[in-house]
């Protein structure tokens, strides 16, 4: 019996205030509210999902470092860290995980700032403006993609 | 009996090559492969789905002036049109539906006039790199969307 | 007994949904209540007007080779093409007619890419911001200056 | 019966040259002369038409200030202060009295710096390039959107 | 008994609308309130202020060239020749005295353009956004550091 | 009897340093001397401050988020995430509690990198060059805006 | 017996009026006097030429796709869609054929916004200012390259 | 007997702070004291020379308004309205009279702002960085050009 | 009977390593080959061709001089040159005779800085990318030029 | 005895999969590796060498902090941070210890955000693309300059 | 007896063409012929002084170079080298002489490229525009200077 | 026996100059002095060291054709070429010989125009700001780096 695909959700800085912080922008369920119907989703495609969220920039490189050999599919919202950190960047590149880029809301209609990513051009997607479903939709792609890769 | 949700595929020129041009970067189905697919996606959900491909702005610009009172979303990729129509831009914002954007490539990790885009800060949601399945994506959206807008 | 004065005014794509789209930017007039309107202005001035409006650049294109040496002043509001179409520029300079750029809005208060004309420069004026009366300020102001050429 | 409506024509620095200064740009009617003849035409459409030219920022400025709850419409031509007076901007916006912007020649078809106007994005339109009759198309815009507004 | 120290407020154009012009930015007080406050605190302090305003860049110039070797410190709120006067800040080089720029509202959360001045590189400090109190709290520190360079 | 405002003070990285740091340009007062005075002028103005430093973009980070629906005001010199941390910026946002920006230096004298913040546009006001009287400064203003809110 | 080399001569928007429009730019010859004398070279090298020229954006496109796997070299003069066309790229890229781009005048010597083109870099060469004489030199260069690469 | 050649010295906006401020940049003559000297130089070459300073950019634009058909040459050094004033230009091409601009210190060696002139494109000469002599310099060069058109 | 026409062929530096030099890109004949066979199609045209290759601006430079009124067309590629020597373009305008620019690879498609030319501009023409047939077209359309030229 | 010189090499984000992550960039030595074999290097030379690495750019910059006042030369691959961190240059600044900046491959050859660094400028050297053997080169150099500066 | 101030001029390439190189912009006096007047000015001035001009920048870099702790003043015109030769810059600085900037044309008024210098900043002065009499000023000024630095 | 490996070092222009040029940048040694030690040092690592310097762009040039085929690496300090000199990285290329390139002082530490390196893209490292050290430490690495790659 051939062994699950094994799927990593990654947040990043201040999306532990979802629910919180501007509603009318980013909805009003938690993540952790989303990350359960996310598992939900993922038990039905039969892969095996966890989550991690972190305010750090180091915590969230030192994650994806642990997954290296381990993880088939990252699946990325950077949040802030998207406009910001290269160290985030080289620590997806270090570990050669392809990986889907995910943004709860459309940032191409937000400040100037945040039309620039230091991550698409190296994700293998990038999804915006879907809300929670983003996840899902990113979900489903990389499922799809590592089945067909296979 | 409430009427079924109508929504409408836009795709810009060259589409109708899809199969054939560059098939390492845009897949080997067809866009009538694709949309037939996507038409049993829509029939599972319950929602009217049609589909117009044109290499010819104008066209393109009258089929979603057509649209007008009529259609519930759109789902539209400009392809090359992305990065120069503003008039497919005006025709999307004259009859006000609301729409996403799908890229079947990843268009961040391509040339840099590939970055910008007409239609992104007037879009509810972006999509790319997901290949085929970014239409099914943002169809699940979109229908998402118009039932809990509801 | 002199020949009347011949003018042409073009109007570009989406421009067949005014009063449709964005009454409070554009109005609640349809393009053929302004045309109309001007018709008599024309009248009263003694000069000869038609009108032609399409979304395609090609139909605009030709309508503008079709002028040549026959039309005397051509009113022109290119609405999109303004900011994309060096094709529609270079159909004016080809019939060497001179010709004023008109629009209903004021671009200068829009998206920052609307403050581009590839046109302003080689008209002989520009009107922007005065509802459909900018067509009749262009209208008279190119009579004034035909008549005053002679 | 209703008061009249007042308009306050504003010229800026070196205007009181015109009809000396460069003729071939500018025509050879002088500030006076032009402004006589558009007074003819504001009594013609029942009215008040004041005129005022300064060389002065401080007077021009200063002027406006005066128009505060007096005047209903101001036609400016901010001359050179169009692309240098954040000072002037700003006594327009203090005064709180719609304005166009009016230029007797096509700045888009001069220097580079005559390209990017302080006033065009606060106006209500613009106008260049139609000569002294660019004046005479703002004061029947003015009534005409007076009259409507009303 | 050692002579007061000797303070100079200096405002720019426009600032004489105060209380009148858009009072949700600038407040309702007028600048001959703010300035009757601030002398109160300056007497608090024992020190002497002088205040000037004017709408012509001339006048200020020479008000700011009286004051050489004669004022101690400047407080300088430059409005909109913030954005445009080297005239004014060589009348400031010119007469070597330390000086900070003081903004009513944010400038920051402005047009673009608010965003450059031709001032804070040579100023000691800025404040910006701190409305009247702007002043108080450049008074404040002014005397803390004159007293302290002593 | 009312509750006392609460109001917070958070320093950014490097800020443990002062007064050994380049004491030329920040001083010779070490951090904890500045929020000892401060401290006496808050219980002088009856408001309860709390303080906050942190090399840590994460701790800051946290610590905002633990002000919310607790914190009136805050103060921040967010020192070299001024210019960088977007994730700090989204911090403050999604509490949604109003915000000083101070630096003890003029940043507008240093590096040019120095002149643009991620903080200023979102900011209330923003202070700085006045040394560490710019903390004072902002605290009153913050008082003064709080006790005039309600 | 090798079958004959086949190469497509497409020219762009307003090239029909050539002859007509500005022959001191581009010469007195009709577009269809050229392509008489280029088939009469073509004959000479003993290959097969077809011409096309259209000013519809989508027309060109489509003549481009019907070239797959028919055409052996494109020689296009792209005119004002040089500067605009990202469609037209990714038709030629699509269909997977080499090709030339050739300007009758020299655009390095006209308007800057003419001296960016959507071609060059995926074209084999680039000829401009040589009159219709670039077709020529175009079509002898294609040639020799088919020649040689067999 | 011919008539002599006038000439007009303009100086701008500070220049009358001249041996007062920063005297190891500008050096400590007067203005009074340079224009004593080259007024001796101007009796030496049988020229015409009168001198006007001002601080206010109308006076600047009305003394030149005034030498319309009356002075040969003008030397100017607009001091810091060189890089601001689009006004000044308009008067010295107004009166169509030629003009050397010159500047006392190197302004190139100076803050990047001061490497712009609204002036140099349209004088026929430019001199920086030579002292009180460069008036001297260009009042030569003016005669000498007078005197050799003749 | 008539002198025949005179023509140069200049080449920049490190094309004396042709053939040797990144044979993939510039081909394998060595420059002498080439000009080889160029002498011969000049014989055919009946034109007298010379030909000078250096690495040395200066040498190049003095070379065009010494054309001065003895050369009737240049064909120049300058290599690198094309974009860094302003004084091999002065030397070209010196000289006054018309030019053709050459590349032997396509510079559009290779590094951004290769994109600018300090020839272009002032060229009749620019041809790149046809390899060692460039300098054929070259040839002939110059004696094309110069024969209809007379 | 004179003390031994004390050098400390700090290493930057991700630094820790030196050897996993690209071996084709950055070879197959671990950092680890690295280090023992610099330790070596810096017994030779009899100085004192110390290493930290940290994903942290707060423990990074409490480690410089640590080092004042007892390091006396700094060896810094900042990695990522090199080009988002002024907290880190901030924190050298703030100790005041000469350093010099180290990258094992030739940043310059790879993505344009790679090229600008925010600690060359400030740095006394830099090396990047030798490798492994910049660490040596940087340690040689270090003790080099402060035998020297004895 | 003191000994004579030695002065140099030194002249770039394609200055050799003077008098018959564009004699419109640049007069028909040869190189010669202005050096020959400008050494009748020295020997007025009672100062020594040689001339050199080449087309090798080796050449002028190298002769610079044997003026060290020779020469007293240089006056240079690098003509092309201006825009491109940080070179020639370098010697300069190497040479520690202080030296004029002198160009016979406006360059202000020439192509944009013209109008940045790589010598401005570090002259002492700079002059344009004022023909062969710009070093005859540029002359008399440097006497004046080597005069009273005395 | 082995044949040893053949390095050469190429000096730019004004690099003659050293030990006199700006000795506290450049250090008091003459470039003789360090190419001596840099000679022992290649003797003790067995390798064959030439060194050639010249001010001449196509001396440079030449002697680095002349290497082909013959040199091993090449240590390459362009001076004031490595900011305009694209012959002479092209002659680099044209040999295909690995180089390192070479900086005495820190260039990033000096002007804006020397940040940008025409070389640094095609080296294989780059070594600044460690004087005349950093030619060893190069000389060490391209050894190391030749014996690694055999």
């Amino acid at each position: 019996m051939a062994a699950k695909f094994k799927l990593l959700v990654v947040n990043g800085p201040n999306l532990n205030m979802l629910g919180k912080r501007e509603p009318e922008k980013y909805g009003s369920q938690t993540l952790s509210d989303i990350m359960s119907e996310l598992t939900v989703v993922a038990d039905g495609l039969d892969v095996e999902l966890t989550h991690y969220q972190s305010n750090s920039e180091q915590a969230l490189i030192e994650h994806i470092h642990s997954a290296w050999q381990t993880i088939d599919y990252i699946i990325i919202n950077p949040a802030a860290f998207t406009h910001t950190s290269v160290a985030l960047r080289d620590a997806l590149l270090s570990v050669d995980i392809p990986f889907y880029e995910v943004h709860i809301t459309n940032v191409h209609a937000r400040e100037a700032f945040r039309h620039h990513s230091y991550f698409s051009d190296v994700a293998q997607g990038v999804i915006c403006g879907l809300g929670a479903m983003g996840y899902r939709s990113a979900l489903e792609a990389a499922v799809h993609r590592l089945q067909n890769s296979n």
